[in-house]
């Protein structure tokens, strides 16, 4: 099959999605880095109908793009006017962007309802609109919008719509199905259908509402399509839209087809966090190829196996886009887990096999109890540091208080905590907003003097998890705790039928393993003989 | 086509997903659940790796299910013993399961690195694996694992695994995309190209590594697979499984196969909670079909369509699987959603529109905040009786402490209460398991002498989630509540940054609503005239 185009609609599309939004210099960011990986283009917005998306068209012409052409979308021009006279349209030339991707209707209902025109001003509109932006020195890209469900209702007419486009002088011309609602052997197959009809090269535009996003993009490549539209982690409206992150690896790995160079897929990764960050949405842990748990293995059976050879439990080296493996720690391991951990950690010299079985049983001990290592490496690994290498936290609690009170609606949380930090005796107190984070700010106020690093460490995550909900508020509860030092994140955990103790024990592994990483680093970078192998979180 | 069977693996290979694990009365519940909406199988556990999943299979065993045949899951016998003698068998038999799901090797590449045995041993292995289980009574399903790969591989030896299956007397034969590589073309060639060798019904099991999992169960449906293996909302090991609730709503709106019964589909949304809430996973606001997102509009021309027809927009009317559409910005959304409330509770007579829409505004600011009256009807129908009915609760707190001191590993909490109980001021005291539990008791002391009947409340359930966890400590956490009577339960809200305040709007909501039950049962047994329709809660 041919090389494929990719066509990122990220920052059009994707802000459609509940919750996205993204400032004109978010976007200018983006952009660059879709350009630096290769993406073919890249489109900025829809000036017509969002004025703030000219901001961004007037910035990214102050930067030279190495791969990408910028694209702006509109829609054809209203019924019964002069294109040149569509208010719509001027603004899209005012973008002035190399290509303007253009939609119009295929589907006859829509036409009757959405649009309240007649089925021939439909056509003049298609085809005078692509005409118009071509006069104005603009490559044109027609997006047939609804085309699938067009063609099931009234195949002819839809025909007649790409037809439109074709005279109009349009330069490719994209299949959509919008609503999200169409399988993969239909798609396959209407494809195959137009590309015998039209002969001007085909793409691809799919939405995500039956899950088959990522599939029909695929079976559409698959019928002969050169372009694929579609979002960084399939960001969108309703569902979203096709996740170009899952489409481009499969595309290279699969179908052995190029779109973005080879090089670049080992970015994928790292462009998934990027945008992820700047939409300030969670990275999805479990996202085909890019999560954090997209090579985590749990059961005992598969890390036996994987020792032996990673390929019998993983598609493709998690390497080649730019993740990793992991290893779980839970209660459907086996030593196999643990030997794995120990070589990640370059622990494992001179550690004897009963041992092993005794931390083991240990462990699952911890996680009969409640404790879980899964997301909670910080507090795995101290524990191996504990048991073979005889780590002791630098400092230790002599008593804690906390007080809460409520009055008038008002609620006042204290924590009052006297320490022994390096041998010195700490004893001061702090406020918070609630009992956790007044706990949380108060060990961290003991700690400052003695390691001011402390203040580098941002607690990012802190969830609560209540075991075994029937004992109503007597019950167990578990805390996990994300702390990040800007660059990587770990995890640590606690448990206990007080969540106050939960949260201490998980604040307290968070800054002891932050510290132990620190130490580390600094070795490392102190050159040989330093002690390797730190957890590196999630970096 | 033919119908299809829907065997879930939520309670064995979903629980493999990274952070999934249950509590074996949770599976209970979630297999109860199953049963109810007519799931053609449940697979309970593991009972060869996991002694924990026996208690399971005590404990479904109490139960009479209408539809759902649970099944056990374990591998072929090791090489070398006798099938008899293979200790991972005796278990998977003493489960007393009426079928028992084997998996065993496809690929000579894993028989060789994984189980190190040789091929024609592996054969043996399935083959008296299958008849011996089924000498014990049991049906038999032989999953076929890494099937695809295999049989890339090495289609030969693949298809004779099939056949040593097959001889053995297995019911199903399930091909396995394990690794989840590969493409919907091929599963569709595959499967195809294995009907016409192996005359046992077929079925599918994949995983989601390349966002394809769905789109590749329904291409194996296409090729004539009779049976669809997955889990609720994808959960599973890596990306997930594949998700059952997209899979079944695509059978029957897009392919009219039905799996579960057609009256079931409409609980396909609050199935997809229920199992969230139980695995303490965020809901998909994103997830097809029954997401909170799947069918929320934002874009101008969508909603300005939409409100000429919702078809414009929307591939299926999201009723048919129990989600609704929203409006993001339009006020109208909620009304209607509003009234349906009032009709089930039968408060709606004499409400002004007016009313509707201060309330509506009212509630949507309470949901910003982070409230969810989902599994919190008590809360919901409270509010409802404040703003229509005058109701007040006979109990308001004057002023709440809380201490808590940890000292040498113990922790001692303790509640200090002022309360006005019907007018007469309470002052008391009360120790606890924790702070949360301090306060739950000292709460029902301070109500114990006026109201005698809350010593028959007790809570049931606790459950806290972290809101906006980007905000460690300081974030906003949501309490979730379930107290019962012995007959019913009822759940209540609280929200707060702090959880002592969030844990107290939700006991103090938990109370308060148990009491309006009893004082209405009371007036229903006086007979007519009584206020009617208090939600009946889980009875």
């Amino acid at each position: 099959m041919p090389n494929v185009e990719i066509y990122d609609t990220t920052l059009r599309d994707g802000t459609q999605g509940e919750g996205i939004s993204f400032s004109a210099k978010d976007k200018v960011k983006i952009a660059l880095k879709l350009d630096a990986l290769g993406f073919h283009y890249v489109e900025g917005g829809y000036p017509g109908s969002n004025p703030k998306d000219l901001q961004f068209f007037d910035l990214i012409k102050e930067h030279k793009l190495k791969n990408a052409r910028v694209t702006a979308f509109g829609s054809t021009r209203r019924p019964g006017v002069e294109a040149a006279g569509d208010e719509n349209l001027r603004q899209l030339v005012r973008a002035g962007t190399a290509v303007a991707t253009i939609f119009g209707k295929t589907w006859d209902f829509h036409v009757k309802y959405a649009l309240q025109t007649t089925l021939e001003e439909n056509l003049r509109m298609i085809r005078e609109t692509v005409a118009y932006l071509k006069q104005q020195g603009q490559e044109v890209f027609y997006d047939a919008e609804h085309f699938f469900d067009g063609y099931a209702a009234n195949s002819a007419y839809a025909l007649a719509t790409l037809r439109a486009a074709r005279d109009g002088g349009a330069a490719r011309i994209i299949l959509c199905d919008t609503n999200g609602g169409r399988m993969p052997d239909e798609i396959h197959r209407v494809v195959s259908d137009v590309a015998r009809e039209i002969d001007v090269p085909l793409g691809i535009h799919c939405h995500n509402d039956c899950e088959l996003a990522v599939a029909n993009s695929l079976m559409a490549v698959k019928a002969g399509v050169v372009q694929v539209q579609g979002t960084i982690n399939g960001y969108g409206e309703r569902c979203g839209n096709a996740n170009l992150i899952s489409i481009i690896p499969s595309l290279a790995f699969k179908y052995r087809v190029e779109s973005i160079p080879e090089k670049s897929l080992v970015e994928l990764t790292e462009l998934s966090r990027f945008v992820s960050e700047l939409a300030n949405m969670h990275p999805m842990s479990n996202q085909p190829y890019v999560g954090g748990s997209a090579f985590a293995h749990k059961g005992g059976v598969h890390v036996s196996a994987l020792l032996k050879n990673p390929q019998t439990y993983e598609h493709i080296e998690p390497e080649r886009v730019g993740n990793r493996r992991r290893v779980l720690i839970s209660e459907l391991s086996g030593v196999s887990n643990l030997l794995y951990k120990y070589q990640e950690l370059d622990l494992g010299l001179g550690i004897e096999k009963e041992d092993n079985k005794k931390l083991l049983q240990e462990l699952k001990e911890l996680e009969n109890q409640g404790y879980q290592f899964e997301g909670a490496e910080g507090s795995f690994e101290l524990r191996l540091r504990k048991a073979f290498h005889g780590y002791v936290e630098p400092f230790s609690l002599e008593n804690l208080k906390i007080l809460i009170e409520m009055r008038d609606g008002t609620v006042y949380s204290e924590a009052i905590i006297k320490m022994n930090v390096n041998g010195r005796v700490v004893h001061t107190a702090a406020e918070g907003n609630g009992p956790v984070n007044a706990l949380d700010n108060a060990l961290r106020k003991a700690l400052e003097e003695s390691y001011p690093q402390v203040e580098k460490m941002q607690l990012s995550d802190y969830k609560v998890r209540v075991l075994d909900e029937k004992d109503g508020t007597e019950a167990v509860v578990r805390v996990l705790v994300e702390t990040g030092d800007g660059h990587c994140a770990w995890g640590t955990v606690g448990v206990s039928s007080n969540i106050i103790e939960a949260s201490w024990q998980a604040l307290v592994d968070s800054i002891a393993y932050g510290l132990l990483r620190l130490e580390n680093q600094d070795e490392d970078e102190a050159g040989p003989g330093a002690i390797t192998g730190v957890f590196r979180g999630k970096c």
